[in-house]
């Protein structure tokens, strides 16, 4: 049992053997099947629940880059978001699971790409998990992965351009490298990999969104506006409401990110972990919105709600990578390391020029790379056990992003070179709801409730 | 334990006594009763979250049917989903529950209407749930089932109307048919009853709340100007935000609706069957939503969101009768038919002149139909192992959205013959929100944070 | 093991000994830790599950308090509810966990104030739960605490008195009375303390946090034009939607409020519990939307949507003391009565010319109190077996609630001293969300989708 043996070595796929080989050794024949089912269904319940908390994430983006951006491209970005989840779910369905999780493990020739079948192929089941679960699980980790990028590409770039950026991003380039480190590849430490450590996907999921974000601000270049005469203009977004909820709905679906990908939860081991990573994914936002929040305070005079809601998410981000191996204390520093470097971001981004309506990059791309890096550098349970060091920290998250920026960065350049990357300079002024789909988000034509006889009847 | 038995042969209320009876049979006392209780209590912990997350879909209604309706309308749209599951919790305590599920199970001569009794009257405990999560289960169906007309009569229903309607339905309607499949009647194959399949309510709930919504569309005629002068004129939502949002929330709902009604986890056969079931609540969304894009995008040359959303719902209803007898390739097969159907359904009604303002009755009524014929068509487990056939499903839906058309539409009638069925036409004009509750949804008559002199003060 | 005793006289940290017992007596010894550590990864998985669903209410109060206030604050209601969740969550870690669970119980002498120390020390964990997850599930109830005051003072408190406030509530005044009836205080009926009954919190939580808005409204005093020559002058909300959205998020949140304050969920009778609870959770709040809404019809002739919320809001509140004791139908009468309550408290508030904008008061405050006064009052199972009394239950509802109410409003009267209670007229004026935060909610600025040359570009 290979995978098993895998699985006890890497934080992903960890199983719960503990309970089943005390039961199967000592214990009674009968009494062990059921506690030992009993086992496999609360392994299989609680993964699914928190399945369920990460598809709500799919609604906290859409809040978030609707929010932030303007009104005349809600439906566009609404869209790119319910699409990238049906795309996604198809696409990973179809093979991205079977690449991310081949089954080879320890083919070490096969370190970089593999393949294992199409749909829930068998390889996948083992014994704590149905492959069906594990499929959900991972199904709406690649649908994250694909809708950190719409807010960073709104408002200009076409909507089939994002169909196909989304397709190809969760058939093939998050579940390759995500296959690097989850499902057994390189930077797995087993059979010579390398002992990279990235727990819920600081890297995984959120660096190769973040990149690809990057890579699509940067080739799409800013909306019209953005940058007049040298300077930079702001271009608030259109309701903080949905921004602020969605960022809430974002911190509520993380419980689900990371406590979820621990994967086994009836053993006291594997629940401890569990709280403790839940106890981080508290502390670790609230220092992040804190420490945002007050550097905004300083810097421009006023505290900014959207710094807070950026710091929270890259605080989230931030922990992400090693939700499970910092003490409390320590992830709080985590976090608020990660609020300061959201604010940081997004000024550089700023002073290069990039326009990146929503701060995906600052958030996703830079907190990722923070929270791959911090556990070579800060102390924690990995560091301290030998099993990793800040050379392949560094060397893994340069790998994953780096794969996310060049390809998708390639995937762009090549819809630019076709032209049909881009909307044009008169359909980004009416508006990407209209050029686009031909439709508004917001009707206030008809009367809001006003009784006069005067008002014209909808029609 | 008639009710036991009969629960072994009847999806919707399986229990799990595989657990317990190899336990009971050969293990030690003690150990047994621990393993036992605890297998009880998932069971209850697992139903008790799934009611949960069905509960939050009320919020999902409210948003995509005011979402997708006139601002002047939200108030009351509002309203209506807030007290239908008010009124629907309350009646469907007091004698709702007692008519679903009144427990003579094999009673032949009271196949078509039974009473159990009051509250949460003591029959309806067994050993694998309590009555307490099993009503609030129950309850939540209920609810989910009134709400659905809400969407498609607003605009123009009197609010009085609505709340008799919902009080109707909740107490009276849909447990009367609910009974008939999965209380133990004429539907459930037990005693001589009909093998109709249908497990998480495609038409029990859907079907009931879709052609009772049909009813009230027909009966109430268009809102005042839809279709003029031989033209249909199309009266766009007023906040896609809302209905996105809404849509998702339903989504991450119905894995509390289609998971749940398993209503059995502890087990392995029971918690993989809730897995498969997860994956195909996931596929038939993505598909239904894929097929209804590039259709509006071909049929209207632009891609409309309420498509998308629909048609994710569309296969969220299409997959609920079987979500647990089909392969995952085959949910995306019903649920890209379900989006398709959508699609048909939504021009059809143009056409024939209803006016559903948000396409209710082609995501729940006549997705609900396909949802129940397609066990009788395509290859799944049920038709497989004998269990059903086409004429069989074509009966069994025909009854159940029969009955609720016909006793609805009949209500509907009847409040229209004593004139409280639909308010005038300058209360419509004015919008149901200053005539039906002397209140606006949305107030912009103050300033917007614009900090000028000249504006006024709010008073 | 003294906590532990204690632990099973309290309903707050109620311990699930029952299976651990039977297993550690009789079974043999290794099948016997399979079931307990299960038992244990299910009771810590449960409440965790509940934490996050209470976290969630956040986004719901947070929608509550900027819909039922004016456009112009809503992005200083958003930052302050924000911000009180990530203040709330760091001090109570640092401190507010340490004061109100200190761990020494019985030490009479020091019923009424101690503490354990910094952070999640050790003293906390048990046999059942772990610190981790004991600490996140108190912390999201001191955050909600907290939050309830935002609402009661929007629209003229500055953001730095409002960040003061949510420091010393969650750290300080919130542990400390909270220690009293959950902790092993002097209200708690441990050698020698009170038996005072409140379940999950209507005083403990709501009441400290509507006490403390009651004190900040008065302190305050009105918004300007609130109360114009002698006349009540409402102030309608800017979004109803968003009202309800979040009214019925807080209703979904409730669910992981009142079942997850069981704390224990493994054993028969710890799951029937939770799932009488989940009925008295569902059962209060539609009696009290019901009534509300009922005599807003009678009082002001139209049903008001907001009376609907806050109605079900108010039976919320009011079930919470004592979810657990009630029968259904007891708890519906309950909830009604605390619907009427809501709407008088509305009322006399008004009278009194106290402006609580959205009506956290008598929603939380009067309904807190109102629902444990009712355990003293009417028939349950505490009242039943002699382990409360109506007296008792008045003497710790008043101790609570006076404790908050004379803290926080010294509190606030400090910082009204100091002069950063208040922002001034014109700031109140132009709307906090300039004045404070140098932004806007909402941009309607650009064009909303309209493909006209004529229309401004976005700049």
């Amino acid at each position: 049992m290979k995978k098993h043996l895998l699985n006890q070595m890497t934080g992903r796929r960890l199983l719960a053997p503990g309970l089943l080989l005390s039961l199967m050794l000592v214990s009674g024949a009968h009494a062990q099947d059921g506690a030992s089912e009993l086992a496999y269904a609360f392994d299989n319940g609680m993964l699914f629940l928190c399945a369920v908390l990460v598809l709500f994430m799919q609604a906290g983006f859409a809040l978030v880059e609707s929010g932030l951006n303007a009104a005349k491209n809600s439906v566009n970005i609404l869209s790119k978001n319910v699409m990238d989840l049906a795309i996604g779910a198809l696409l990973f369905f179809a093979i991205g699971y079977g690449i991310m999780y081949p089954g080879n493990y320890g083919d070490v020739a096969n370190g970089y790409f593999s393949f294992g079948g199409f749909g829930l192929y068998t390889a996948a089941e083992d014994a704590s998990l149905s492959a069906e679960v594990d499929w959900f699980f991972q199904a709406v980790f690649a649908a994250t992965a694909a809708t950190i990028v719409s807010g960073a590409v709104a408002g200009r770039m076409q909507f089939k351009a994002y169909l196909v950026y989304s397709a190809v991003l969760t058939g093939l380039i998050y579940p390759i490298s995500g296959y690097w480190k989850w499902g057994g590849g390189w930077l797995t430490k087993f059979d010579g990999g390398m002992a990279f450590q990235d727990f819920a996907g600081s890297a995984v999921v959120h660096g190769v969104g973040g990149f690809a974000a990057l890579a699509g601000a940067i080739i799409l270049g800013p909306r019209i506006g953005r940058f007049t005469n040298g300077k930079s203009i702001p271009m608030p977004g259109h309701n903080l409401t949905f921004a602020t909820l969605g960022a809430l709905i974002l911190w509520v679906g993380w419980y689900g990110f990371n406590p979820g990908s621990q994967l086994a939860f009836s053993t006291k081991s594997d629940i401890d972990a569990v709280m403790l990573i839940a106890v981080n994914t508290t502390l670790a936002p609230a220092a992040g919105a804190l420490v945002a929040t007050m550097l905004s305070w300083i810097l421009f005079k006023k505290p900014d709600l959207t710094m807070s809601l950026n710091g929270a998410l890259g605080g989230l981000v931030g922990i992400t990578a090693c939700c499970d191996c910092f003490t409390p204390a320590w992830a709080t520093v985590v976090g608020a390391v990660a609020g300061a470097l959201v604010m940081l971001g997004v000024m550089v981004l700023d002073k290069l020029r990039i326009d990146d309506p929503v701060g995906a990059f600052p958030v996703h791309g830079l907190c990722g790379v923070w929270a791959c890096l911090a556990i070579g550098i800060l102390p924690n349970t990995h560091l301290a056990d030998g099993n990793t060091n800040f050379a392949i920290q560094a060397i893994g998250t340069l790998a994953i992003c780096g794969w996310s920026f060049v390809t998708m960065g390639s995937l762009f350049l090549a819809l630019k070179a076709i032209g049909i990357l881009r909307v044009s300079a008169a359909e980004e002024h009416a508006g990407l709801d209209v050029s686009e789909h031909g439709m508004r988000a917001y009707d206030t034509s008809e009367p809001i409730g006003v009784p006069s006889p005067a008002v014209p009847t909808p029609a």
